[in-house]
This record gives C-alpha cells, sequence and structure tokens, in this order.
C-alpha cells in the first residue's frame, strides 16, 4: 500500500506470497519481494492498474493487465475465467501486458472452492533452450492443475516444464555441488554437470531432458504454454519475454505487451453430477497412493501431497525466514517509511 | 464393412489408420487392424454403436460410446467440440465407453480446417508407473495439441507422458539391444535397461525418467490425461483401463465403462482476431525454427515438422507394408470373404 497499491491488490500479493511459503515454495515467497519493489521503483510495475478485458466471448476472455503485478491481473483473470465457467460450463482467459505472478498453483486452487477444476498456466523469462537448439527461449513455463476431491484432499499438481526449477541450480552452485547430467547445457549444447553454466552461454533443458528421454516432449509442453499464455493474449512470447528483476535491461524487441498468462476453469458438473464426480476422485486418489512403494520408497505420493504436508508442518512451525531476506525486506521498510518488527 | 460398421464409420477408422501410416507412426496404423478384427470377435467393441451425449452445457459435453471403435466415438466427440466452440467459444467433450482411437494427433487437428486450436488425450491400458512405485496403473497416456498458422504449416504436438512409446522397447528387444537407463524398472523398482523387462514384472517409466530428473512431473500430466478422460466422462480410470487387445482378458474390476478420451475445441477468434493470431503464429514458429542448433544438429523443429517431414516422403514413397502385418489382413480378409490384392 504504500507503494501505491489499493488494500485489496496489497492483500492479494500477500496472499500468493504467503501461499508460496506455506506451500514450502520459498523460491516464490519473500525472496522475490525485493525484485518486485526495485521494478516498482523502476516503473516497470504498475500499481495502479486498468484491468481490461479487451475480447470475449462466452467462454473466453483476453484480459490486458495493463503491466499490473502479476498476482493482481492473475487473480482478476482467474475470477473471469470461473464468472464464464459457472454460466457456460467453462472459462478461459488468456492474460497480456501482466509481470511475474508466484506460484501457478495459486490461481488454479481458486477454483476448488467453487467445484470447478482450475488450470493455470504462465510464460516466463528464456533460460530454456529448445531440444537440439543452443538458444534459451523459453521459460521455465509452469502448469498447474487443481482438481476437486471429496473426502480426500484435492489433486493439484503445479510444475515447471523443466526438469528442475531454476533455483535449484542456484543453490547447487552456492553449495559448490555438481548438478546431474540432463539438467543443464554448455554454450554449444554439450552435456553438463554444472549448475553455473548459464552464466557461461549455457542454457537449462526441457522436461525428459536430453532427446532420447523425450525432451522434445517437454519442449511442446514448454512451447503450448508459450502460446496459450502469449499469442492468444498478445503478450511477448518465448525469447521475447521481459526479466522479472530490474537488473535485467528491458529487451529491445517486442512481440506484445508484457507477460502472458493462461487460465481455465472447468465446473465439475457440466460433466457429471459433482457427488459422482468427487466420490470417483477419492477413489483414484486413494488407488494411487495405495500403488505398491518400489525398494527403499516408503509410499507413493499423489500430485498435491508434498506441498499440504509441507504446509501442516510450516503451519505449525512457522515460516523461517533467511537472514538476508529479512535484511532485504527491512531495508524495503526503512526506505518506504513502514515499521518492521522481525524476532531475531 | 464386412464387420457391420456403417460406410461412415468404416471411412473414419480406414482414415485414422492411414493418417497414423501418413505421418510416420506405423505402431498405430495397420499393426492394429488385427487387434481391432479380435476384439470385434470377442464381443468386445459394437461396430453399430448408438453414441449418445449423457450429459451437456454450453461449452461441454460427456458422450457415451456405447463401446464403440475408438475412432468412430472420437470423431464424434471431437465433432461436438468443435459445434459447441463456434457457438460459444470453446468445446470440452469427456468421452467414456470407447476403446482404442489411434493417434490422437488426428482428433486436435481436426479443429484447424475451423481456425480453432483442438486438444486431444486419452488414456489406455495399465503399464507405467507412478513414481515411487513398481504398480503399473497408467497408460503411455497421450497428449495432442494442434495450433492453426498462417503461412507456416500448423504447431502440431502428439506425445505420449512417457520417454519412450511401448514400439520403442519391442523394437529393441527384437534387434537383441538394452535401451537407455529412465525408460523402464524392474519388478522391485531398480533401474533396468532390460526393453522385455515388463515380462517379468516390470513397468515402464513416466516423461522425466527418475524422480531426479522429474518424473513426477511426468507422472502428474499422465494423472491429468487420466482424470480428465476418464473421472470427467465416467469411464475406467487408472488400473482399470480396460486392455486394447483380445489376448488379453477382460478385468474384472470396473470402475466405469470402457476407455476415456478428452477432447478440446477453442476458437482462436473467440482470444484474438484470427488474421493477427495466424501471423504471430508464423512469427512463433520462424523464431523457434530459426534458434541456434547445438553442436552436431543440423537444425530445431518445431512440433509437427517430423511428421510432417515423414509424410511428404511417404506420400511419394507410398506405405511400406510389413510382410508380417500384409498376411494378418490377408488372413482377415479371408475370413471376411473379402478380395485382398497386395503388390508383393
Amino acid at each position: 500500500m504504500k507503494m501505491g497499491c489499493s488494500k485489496a491488490d496489497a492483500e492479494i500479493i500477500a496472499d500468493v506470497f504467503l501461499a508460496a511459503e506455506l506451500r514450502g515454495l520459498p523460491s516464490h515467497g519473500m525472496i522475490r519481494i525485493k525484485d518486485y519493489y526495485q521494478l516498482w521503483k523502476a516503473n516497470r510495475i504498475n500499481v495502479k492498474p486498468d484491468l481490461r478485458i479487451v475480447h470475449e466471448t462466452p467462454s473466453t476472455a483476453v484480459l490486458d493487465g495493463d503491466r499490473a503485478v502479476g498476482m493482481v491481473a492473475a487473480t482478476r483473470s482467474m475470477e473471469i475465467a470461473i464468472e464464464k465457467a459457472s454460466r457456460v460450463g467453462t472459462g478461459w482467459v488468456s492474460t497480456r501486458n501482466s509481470n511475474h505472478y508466484g506460484i501457478a498453483g495459486f490461481y488454479a486452487m481458486m477454483a476448488l472452492k467453487k467445484d470447478m477444476i482450475g488450470l493455470c498456466m504462465t510464460n516466463a523469462n528464456p533460460l530454456v533452450a529448445p531440444t537440439f537448439s543452443i538458444s534459451p527461449m523459453l521459460g521455465t513455463n509452469p502448469i498447474a492443475v487443481a482438481i476437486p476431491a471429496g473426502k480426500q484432499p484435492p489433486f493439484v499438481a503445479d510444475f515447471a516444464t523443466t526438469p528442475i526449477a531454476r533455483g535449484k541450480l542456484a543453490v547447487a552452485e552456492k553449495k559448490g555441488e555438481k548438478v546431474p547430467f540432463g539438467f543443464v547445457q554448455d554454450k554449444e549444447g554439450n552435456a553438463s554437470d554444472d549448475p553455473a553454466i548459464l552464466k557461461s552461454g549455457g542454457s537449462m533443458l526441457t522436461l525428459g531432458g536430453d532427446y532420447e528421454h523425450g525432451s522434445h516432449k517437454g519442449f511442446c509442453l514448454s512451447s503450448i504454454v508459450d502460446i496459450f499464455s502469449a499469442v492468444l493474449s498478445g503478450a511477448n512470447f518465448g525469447p521475447f519475454v521481459p526479466p522479472s528483476v530490474a537488473y535485467l535491461p528491458v529487451l529491445e524487441t517486442k512481440t506484445g505487451e508484457g507477460t502472458g498468462h493462461f487460465f481455465g476453469a472447468m465446473r465439475i458438473d457440466a460433466f457429471q453430477d459433482a457427488g459422482v464426480f468427487k466420490a470417483s476422485m477419492d477413489k483414484w486418489i486413494e488407488t494411487f497412493r495405495n500403488a505398491k512403494p518400489a525398494a527403499g520408497r516408503k509410499r507413493v505420493l499423489v500430485p498435491g501431497d508434498p506441498e499440504r504436508e509441507k504446509e501442516a508442518k510450516i503451519r505449525a512451525e512457522g515460516i523461517s525466514v533467511l537472514p538476508a531476506i529479512a535484511k532485504e525486506i527491512k531495508e524495503i521498510a526503512v526506505e518506504l517509511g513502514l515499521e518492521f518488527s522481525s524476532k531475531e
């Protein structure tokens, strides 16, 4: 709010940051506050956006985010998808002129309360090379799908279309460790186990890792995310997606406006009685959770289980904040004239 | 038609088989004719189905396939998705009580002629173990997405949610070759390079291969295909999907009716002027096709390029039929009292 956001928008942004911390995904939580703050200072984020539907049908819309904080454009987009689904069964929104929006799963999960399946994707700044290429042209372009169940907790898949998240390379680099082959390649396209290789012209690989193991399928997935998020909406695609940090310059070439996202909501009773569907989902979840574990594995996890278990633990124990991040937030608070208290 | 199919249905089935052969995917072409024939003889396929919409909204439907040949139920389902999209922007159909339907890409590509994005998924008989498990509970569950372009040929992704297709294991086995680690595991869940391991209790792995390389993401994808195809429609899910060959018995436990599919159609002008969209897709395709090749690679392929190039070659040179398959088809022809001519 000190940056000029409305109370409602500030609450949305805080909710999404908190959800990332609670679900055990700190790479999308408080560590990003400084990036957002600096983007705002560089006038690359608009805290008083005029969100506009620029095109629509009964089941679709394109939203122009007016350079909003990603969370603000994304929440409104998902609300529109849900409204459309409540009327005609499903709703699909492609969003342009937005920014980094935190965890994709947050928006997909908005559908759950309405007995709908939620879907969310976003493109992101390019770090990932297509199969057979050395040009970083795609983001880690995540896909999130949330599906309601009955007695069981919901099915929630939320994953980057790369073998690992960008943050895991940074962690390995800090620890001085190598990473397994299949995550990154060097500037010539040779297999590499160096987590710092991106700094010397290397690139990340798509899900599958190498061609032999199906990296072209990861490339397909990442491309679909990019096209649904950016070509459908008129955002920047592929290598033209703007950086989500202020220390990287604005790109010279634009193919659209800002970052793009894609949202979907499907009412479960648009396909089947909601009670029957939820009972079947319970059975699906129980069947898969009871799959026989492999040697040395305790049990099989259903998508959503790991984050749910982390959330239970973190809610009990509290969110731990790294000193470096607490320091960053404190500095921002001082600059903005905010009171800041932390247990130290 | 000799088996009792209408002329229209027989033409659909032949079209899909031919499309597989032309696109260089013979594993889904004539090699399957014997399987379908034997399923029909065993009364596990209904050649005179009564396809019924059992639930619908303006943008959704559930189709009951009445045990139809998969191609027949799938084509009708995709037609319904396209009809709904033409009215309200998008159409989504989940299909139960169907059978093996050939290549997913065929149905996704039906949308292209209408200036729509097409999407198609299907579940399949279980060969693939969830991450951390040794139970084969999922099929190779493919995803196909077809996106129209302007001057460029369309973007067509059509891929199993496993590193490789089942057929590639059979080929390696016949050649007496090992396969790379990351495709299959043994009955205890240990990494294996034996392509015949499925016969001794092994299972295939999901896209990503092992957990370290993101197999849980492949598991998410395969699960989403299964749930959209079967839980939404009321088909059998996961380990309960019926076999697509007659030499495997009907399963004792059912969780629904037959095999399940999922279809989507999105009108591109439900999001943006179709001309603008197609020009952007041309630019997207050209951008990615011009990515810098890695060392030892000639060029970058855009999804759809490999099959399109194979099709051009096969259309010029003709479809080659393996003698064993020609023999199978000839035997069926004799049994049905059909004339059969082949150049030998």
